[in-house]
């Protein structure tokens, strides 16, 4: 990436004191209160506070340098919608590139410090849930597991269905997905349309996954506020401890 | 209580930064990992993670040295259900002497060691719920705030109810309560009457308060997984920013 990339890693309770190897959850967006927030969620649900309903793992927080740079599949200075321009930016349609620092440099790095399974976990929210469905199309063997967040379906014009039925139709997927979907019709066609996209593309990697995979619509959630219930849902959904 | 009482303290975000007092929320059953998911939700419920949808606020953890002695209003050493042992006990009944060391020693040190609003949440989970419902009966104005999560209202034979009808029956409540409750159907009549009278009772409690409170039933969440659903709606409606 040209550039330094801090991150921060939470290990789980057990690591200290056992010689266990661990799944790796890798969190987009990865700031600070997001990443305890969501260490939270993960601490809870995997030791008796809740039942050790899910696994321990390891959590890489990504915390960004150049957000629509780096989590973005298409390069586009104007975001439009029907004409009308939602967004402009100085860079982006870097995705390639950041998956690629990924896979090459980061989960290396942390397969060589830590004690990692070979189970891998993306999670992804808004740019980051397009990006994590990106590299779900593209490259879908880097992580085992997509938890995928309101995604920025209404990117590029319909990116992520148009890349899927171009190259990718007969695509056969053999990861672990979930997908979360917002309440945003506050928002008018702009949040029904960003939820019909995105649930098309869901649909589209279900009906051909042949792992455990599954999309949940949340009514009383927005895109802001729906990350939460979709940490908890996700997490019990692809790591369980009774696989 | 003739013991060290250790706790543990979150600060928020803002607070090395600030001269803001905040409330301050004590989180009985309050072991690492609850502390660390508790404080997950609050973080990131407080914070643009999540649209700052509630109040910063500082938390107290509070662990147990001697669960069933500490969060039991009556003593008792064999629990009964309709003539059933459900559990024996070494010692209990000594609610009355906990509630006296939180309003007379753990809360003047937080107040004076931390900028503390007068705001004072009690969060408490089956026997921890059973003591906070005991304290908003016997002592409401310990606190302000009441998050009281699935309840052991079958304790000493509907112990909350006939309390609150023996000496308490036109009591007026002026506390913010919520109630949440799980669903126990899977034990049978014990579940199913553990719901009734804790549900009787949060009614009681709501039909008779000037604040804002409210029971919330989970048809999915058991007893040991219902909290972490609680903890997020019971700070939504608790501590709002909006308000």
């Amino acid at each position: 990436m040209d550039e330094n990339r801090p991150y921060m890693v939470y290990l789980p309770p057990t690591y200290e004191t056992g010689e266990n190897t661990y799944p790796v959850i890798y969190l987009l967006d990865g700031d600070i209160h997001r990443f305890k927030g969501f260490v939270g969620v993960l601490e809870s649900l995997s030791t008796g506070t809740l039942e050790s309903q899910v696994q321990e793992a390891i959590v890489i927080a990504i915390p960004n340098t150049n957000r629509s740079r780096d989590l973005t599949p298409s390069s586009l200075r104007e975001w439009k919608f029907k004409g009308r321009v939602l967004e402009t930016f100085k860079q982006t349609g870097n995705a390639k590139q950041f998956a690629k620092f990924l896979k090459k440099e980061l989960i290396p790095a942390v397969d060589t410090k830590y004690r990692t399974s070979q189970r891998r976990v993306l999670v992804g929210e808004s740019f980051g849930g397009l990006f994590a469905a990106y590299t779900l199309i593209e490259s879908p063997s880097v992580f085992t597991d997509y938890l995928i967040i309101d995604p920025t379906s209404l990117w590029d014009n319909d990116y992520l269905n148009l890349s899927l039925n171009a190259g990718n139709r007969d695509k056969k997927f053999n990861s672990r997905v979930y997908f979360a979907f917002a309440n945003n019709s506050h928002l008018g066609d702009i949040g029904l349309t960003n939820y019909k996209w995105g649930s098309t593309f869901a649909s589209s990697v279900i009906d051909n996954n042949d792992a455990i995979s599954q999309q949940q619509y949340f009514e009383n959630e927005t895109h802001g506020t729906v990350a939460f219930l979709a940490w908890y849902n996700g997490l019990k959904t692809l790591i369980p401890t009774t696989e």
